[in-house]
């Protein structure tokens, strides 16, 4: 796949950019933040913004900008939520909290944030900033709810595409809508792209909380079952409180068990039993699916085909 | 002073659009972000922005999404703060943390920067977004210094300096030139403008700093000392550390101090022994004085007699 490959040698010219784009003065703040850029991550909604705005045809140099403040921001919401969360490792490695302290994390954190509203400012387009704004709000909102929604048995699966909508859906949405306006798209396909971002992102929360329960330590990078830990109750959880034959008695095990590992293990193999993890899965690829019909309104091309396979690969992954 | 009350009024249509402001869908935030507005505040950032545009004659309504985003981003700055700082009340009102916990404080915090920046983005003016955002990141630089600065008996006086540059000097300078920007001021009166409110800015932090350790419980609506105790040393401490007699054994007693109220009278009496406070009173002198100077550079009308009225006032201020 040619196109593919051009979007890993675009991404490598933005690790260079994202790098440069959090250097400061203050030796802290970027010895801090560059470690956690480091660290990696998938760069997924970085590549969102590259492939919507290759449908129009787009070179990089004018996208940097906006792959930077969007990784920026969703870093800086890792840094804030390992703070609330008290983990020490992220990515296999040590979180800014384990290694600074609590303090020096939020302040980090809301530096990056700072920095991802100067990066994005620079397209001077207000249908940028507006868009990239108001997703920054509704991600508040979405870990605000979190918070409150955490161990509530009685909440139902709105609740929960509530909160993942906030939490990841729109900026996927973000990302894609952003690309296509930086490559001068048209209205239509701007909103064909955005819609094709939402519903990806829905998905891809879906199957991140599905692996949260089904995959091992290793590949996670954070132990099985953190969201059950946390009491973050995800759509196999949620099905399962309200259709197993032993809804009581799991709601019981929820609210006891909390750290216990053990106990953790015997919840998830009840939410199985009881056709959870199924019942996401088939609603992850319903979001899919309708992905992959805004982009059939799109007319063919290589880029569209590239944001096809994005989707069909979304669909089985396993990390 | 026919212009005071003017301001006055303005002030109080102001506090309607800034609640107004934090309002969202969702009850926690506008309730949360509601009780920190309400808990009041001097508006000291708007009230400069006011004071500044004034000059050049601007209607209240043009100004009022400037206002806001000052106010805001302060305020979401003292709700980080709060947490890191365990504080358990402010202004003399329970904080965000100690009613709702650290998590939420911390995504509340994160919420109203957001809103800020949204607010500000009004003006679709890009000096205007670039103070404001060069600001915000300068904030946090300072906060992060002022954490490694705790407890470090070695800094000196431009340690201090750079932090209450960042902590809060750039935003009384940003508020000006924002309001001197909107009425459309001449860029040489935007540059005296700034200069005047980050000098006022300097010396404000200076008296704030001078009254947490001569001022009583009752008025500061904390404890006195509060800077001491966080190990958060201020011009007066540095400048003992430096010339007192006695600077070996009053940086022991900074050092193992710590929470002890006691103790902490015991070092405030050594600074004010040592001329601590009556140095750090005469530098804020000689920052007014820099502020007034460039005032001078305008002419005279009732809108600058305000400002020279606010920085005298500023000088003799007692809380």
């Amino acid at each position: 796949m040619q196109q593919t490959l051009i979007i890993q040698e675009q991404l490598k010219i933005f690790e260079q950019y994202l790098e440069k784009s959090v250097v400061s003065e203050d030796p802290l703040i970027s010895s801090t933040a560059l470690h956690i850029l480091k660290a990696g991550g998938k760069r997924v909604r970085p590549s969102f913004a590259i492939a919507a705005a290759r449908v129009n045809g787009c070179e990089i140099e004018k996208l940097l900008p906006l792959m930077a403040a969007l990784e920026l921001i969703h870093t800086s919401s890792l840094i804030h939520d390992d703070v609330i969360d008290g983990s020490d490792t992220r990515r296999k490695m040590p979180t800014i909290n384990a290694l600074y302290g609590n303090k020096t994390a939020v302040y980090i954190g809301d530096f990056i944030v700072g920095r991802s509203f100067q990066v994005i400012s620079y397209y001077k387009d207000l249908r940028i900033l507006d868009s990239f704004n108001k997703t920054v709000l509704e991600m508040c909102r979405g870990e605000l709810r979190q918070l409150a929604d955490a161990y509530r048995i009685g909440q139902n699966i709105r609740d929960y595409f509530y909160r993942i909508q906030r939490k990841t859906a729109l900026l996927f949405a973000t990302s894609c809508e952003c690309g296509a306006c930086v490559s001068g798209a048209s209205d239509e396909q701007i909103g064909i792209l955005r819609r094709y971002g939402y519903y990806l992102g829905m998905a891809f929360q879906i199957t991140d909380d599905i692996l949260d329960m089904v995959s091992e330590e290793s590949v996670l990078g954070k132990p099985v079952g953190s969201d059950l830990r946390q009491g973050n109750l995800s759509l196999p959880v949620i099905y399962s409180l309200q259709n197993s034959y032993w809804k009581e008695k799991l709601g019981q095990f929820i609210l006891n068990s909390k750290e216990d590992p053990a106990e953790i293990e015997k919840i998830i193999a009840m939410v199985n039993q009881a056709g959870g993890l199924d019942y996401a899965e088939e609603i992850a690829e319903r979001f899919i699916k309708k992905a992959m019909l805004e982009i059939d309104k799109l007319p063919e091309s290589d880029a569209v085909n590239v944001l096809k396979g994005v989707a069909s690969h979304l669909a089985k992954r396993k990390y």
